[in-house]
C-alpha cells in the first residue's frame, strides 16, 4: 500500500465528496432545538406582526394632519381616546380627521390612523387637546402587518444550526414544532497496550487513557452523541472486533490511541479490512499521523495519540464530518484574539502548523506566548489559550508578528 | 426619583463592586464538569508522567555512546533486547556501556539509558547491531519524570472554566473528582398585556412572549439553569408578589417584557420596593431602557421588550453578572469575522451602538450589510449573523471600513 500523505483542504474535499448528510429527522418543539441543524427550510406561515404596531409611546394620526406643523405653528389635534396595549385594532372608532388617539409601544394603530407621533414632540395643553409640534410621514413609527415577516417568506435555510435568537424567532412566528437532523452518534476507541481506565492508578510504564474523555467532550461540545468503547489491546482481531461493533451502533467511529508505529500500522490494517483507506497521514503538525477510512458510507478515523495531537484532529477533521453529516453551512465557531507574538516561531514549508499559545497582557499589549511542550504533554493541555494557524506557504513568524489566536 | 444614564463600563463597574461569586461549590468527576468554573485551585497530585518516557519510536541509548557519531562513522551498539509499551521499566536490566534497547514512542526508559535515537536516523545490519549515524544529547526524545508535571504544580486557577482538553488533564493527572460552583440559577418573568404564551394564538393587537425563550435558550448556553415564570399583568402588586417568589428561587431575576414607559415606569417600582435601584437606563443602543437594581444582594435586572434589545442586554450586562457569580474570569466568548462594512452607518456620540449585520461574500470578499429593521422585529433575529460595536466615542462608520464582527 502507498500512500502520499494529503494536506488538510485535500482531505475536506474527501470528507465532501465522500460523505453525506443524514437523512433521518427528528421533530421537536424549538424550545428543545438549540444546537440542532433544520432538516428542512422554515417559512412564515402567517404575516407578522399582522397588525399595524405602534414602535413607540405616542398619537396615533393621519399623517396628512401633522403635515406643516412646527414649533411655531403646531397641529392642534382632538384626542379621541386611548389604545391599550393589547387591544385589538377595531375595538376603537376609525379615527376621523383632526383626530389623535394615545398609544402605547406595541399597540395596535385603530382604523384611520396612519403614523405615530412620539409624545417628546407633542404637549396636553388640555384633557381632550393635543398640539403635534413635528410633522410625521405615513408609516412613522408604525410597524407594517407584513413588515416583520410575509406569509410564505423563508425564515431559516435547510442545514441552519439554531441559535438562541432563532428560537425566538420560531416561536413568534408561531410554529411550535420544527424538522431537525437527529443528533450524529459517535463511538470512541482507546487503544494501546500502556493505557489504563483514568480510574485505576498506572502502574510504571503505562499512562492513563484521556483522550476519549477529551474527545468526548469536544463531540458534546459539537452537539454530537458520543459513545466510549473502552481500550482494546494492541491486536487486530480485538480492534477489529470492536470496530465492527462500534460501527453498527454509530454514525461516526475514532481509534485513539498509541502514536507508535505498530498501532498505526494496526488502525491501518483494521481499516483496510473494514473497508477504504481514504487519507493516510495529514501535512499537519500536530495531527500528521491522523487516518480516515470509509465503511459502508461511514467514517473511521484513526487518531494520533498523543493528547494535543488528537484534540487539533478532532477540531479539524473530525468536527467537519460531523457538520457534513448534519448538512451544516461551514461557519466560524470559535472566539479569535488578535494578538502579538512573543518569540519567532519556525515553520516547515508544505506542512499546516497549529501553534499552542498561551495569551499574556503585558504593558497594554496582548502577547501570544507560543508553548514548545511536546505534543504529549498533558500540562500543555490545560496551559494553551489557544492556537495559532500558521499556513503551509510560511516558513515561520516572526517576533512581534500580530496573529489571529482562536481561543479555546 | 432622578437617575443619569449609565455607559455600559460603569454598569460592569457597579456589577463588580455590588456581586459577589456565590460560596457554594459542588463535587463532581471531571468528565461531568464540562464548561462548569471551579471553586478552588487545582494542584497536581504526583509527578507526570512519573518515569522517563519516549517520545519517538527508535532506540534508547546511554547519550555519550553516541557522540562523534556521523553517516561515515556510525556509532555501533549491541542490541540488548526491546521495551514494550506499558511495560515498567525496571523489567529491563540496567544498560551497560555500548548497549541499546528498542523502544516505542510512549515507552518507559530502562535504567541506565538517557535519550532515545529515532529509528530513521539507525540501521540493523545484523539482528543484535544497530548503527547510529547522528549524536544525541542526554534527555533527547524522552520526557522526563517530572516535565510534564510536577507534584504540588498549580495546574488551573480558582475560577477556571473547564474545556474539554481541562477535563483530559484532570484525568491525565489521577484527579477523579473536582470542586466547581454551583450552577448559577436564573428567573425570567414577563411582563405586558400584550403577550401570550408562543403556543396560543395570539388576537390583533396581541403578540407571543418569546423573550423568555431567547433569553431562556441563551442562558443555557452560558450554563446557567434558568426557570420560567410565566406571564405576569402590568399591574404592581402581581409583579412584586411574582417576582419575591423569583428572588426566593433563585440567584438573578430577569424581567422582561413591555416595553411602553407604563411597563417601565412598573418595572422601576418593584425593583425599588424590594431593594435599590443601581442602574436606570444604559447609554447602549438598542439596550436603554434597562434598568439593574440589587434586592439582598441578589441582581434583578428589567429588560426592554424588544426582542433585538433583550438579546443584547443579556449578551452584555446579564452574562457579565452570571460570570461575577461564577467567579469566572473574563474571556472571549464569541467567534469574529473581520469583514468590510457595506454601507455607512451613522452613531450618536456617547452612545456604544450595537449594529446588526448579515455576512455576505462577493467577489471573493466578505461584507457585513447592516440590518436597518427595526429592534421590535423579529425577522431580523433570524437574519442578523453578528453585532458590531461601535464605540461611544464615534459618530458612524463608513462605507467599506474594516469592521470586528462578533458572530451570534
Amino acid at each position: 500500500m502507498f500512500f502520499r500523505t494529503k494536506a488538510l483542504d485535500e482531505a475536506l474535499d474527501i470528507v465532501r465528496a465522500r460523505f453525506h448528510p443524514l437523512e433521518e429527522a427528528e421533530v421537536v418543539p424549538p424550545q428543545e432545538a438549540r444546537g440542532r441543524a433544520l432538516a428542512a427550510a422554515v417559512r412564515a406561515p402567517a404575516d407578522l406582526p399582522g397588525f399595524a404596531r405602534a414602535t413607540m409611546d405616542g398619537y396615533a394620526v393621519r399623517a396628512q394632519d401633522t403635515f406643516g406643523a412646527s414649533e411655531g405653528a403646531p397641529a392642534k389635534l382632538r384626542l379621541a381616546g386611548e389604545v391599550k396595549i393589547g387591544q385589538p385594532p377595531d375595538l376603537h372608532p376609525p379615527l376621523a380627521p383632526g383626530e389623535a388617539v394615545a398609544i402605547p409601544t406595541g399597540g395596535a394603530l385603530p382604523p384611520g390612523a396612519d403614523a405615530v407621533v412620539p409624545v417628546e414632540d407633542t404637549e396636553r395643553p388640555a384633557s381632550k387637546e393635543v398640539l403635534v409640534f413635528s410633522p410625521v410621514a405615513p408609516g412613522a413609527n408604525v410597524m407594517a402587518p407584513d413588515e416583520d415577516l410575509r406569509a410564505g417568506q423563508e425564515i431559516f435555510e435547510k442545514g441552519h444550526r439554531l441559535r438562541p435568537q432563532d428560537i425566538g424567532a420560531l416561536l413568534g412566528v408561531g410554529i411550535t414544532e420544527v424538522q431537525v437532523v437527529r443528533r450524529v452518534r459517535v463511538g470512541i476507541i482507546s487503544t494501546g497496550e500502556e493505557l489504563v481506565p483514568p480510574t485505576e492508578e498506572p502502574r510504571p510504564g503505562q499512562i492513563r487513557d484521556i483522550n476519549s474523555y477529551t474527545l468526548r467532550a469536544q463531540l458534546e461540545e459539537a452537539g454530537a452523541v458520543p459513545k466510549l468503547y473502552g481500550i482494546v489491546p494492541d491486536e487486530a482481531e480485538s480492534l477489529l472486533v470492536k470496530t465492527r461493533e462500534a460501527l453498527g451502533e454509530n454514525d461516526l467511529v475514532l481509534l485513539s490511541g498509541g502514536s507508535s508505529v505498530g498501532t498505526r500500522d494496526l488502525t491501518l490494517t483494521v481499516l483496510s479490512e473494514l473497508g477504504e483507506v481514504l487519507v493516510h497521514g495529514l501535512r499537519i503538525k500536530p495531527g500528521k499521523p491522523t487516518i480516515l477510512g470509509i465503511s459502508d458510507g461511514k467514517a473511521v478515523v484513526g487518531l494520533p495519540g498523543n493528547p494535543v495531537s488528537a484534540m487539533v484532529t478532532c477540531e479539524v477533521l473530525v468536527i467537519p464530518i460531523l457538520q457534513r453529516l448534519l448538512g451544516e453551512k461551514e461557519r466560524p465557531r470559535r472566539p479569535i484574539a488578535l494578538a502579538e507574538l512573543a518569540r519567532p516561531v519556525p515553520s516547515a514549508k508544505g506542512r499546516l502548523d497549529f501553534l499552542r499559545v498561551r495569551l499574556v497582557r503585558r504593558e497594554g499589549r496582548l502577547l501570544a506566548e507560543p508553548i514548545l511542550a511536546q505534543s504529549g504533554a498533558i500540562s500543555s493541555l490545560a496551559e494553551a489559550d489557544g492556537l495559532v494557524t500558521i499556513p503551509a506557504e510560511s516558513e515561520g513568524l516572526e517576533k512581534g508578528e500580530q496573529v489571529r489566536v482562536e481561543i479555546w
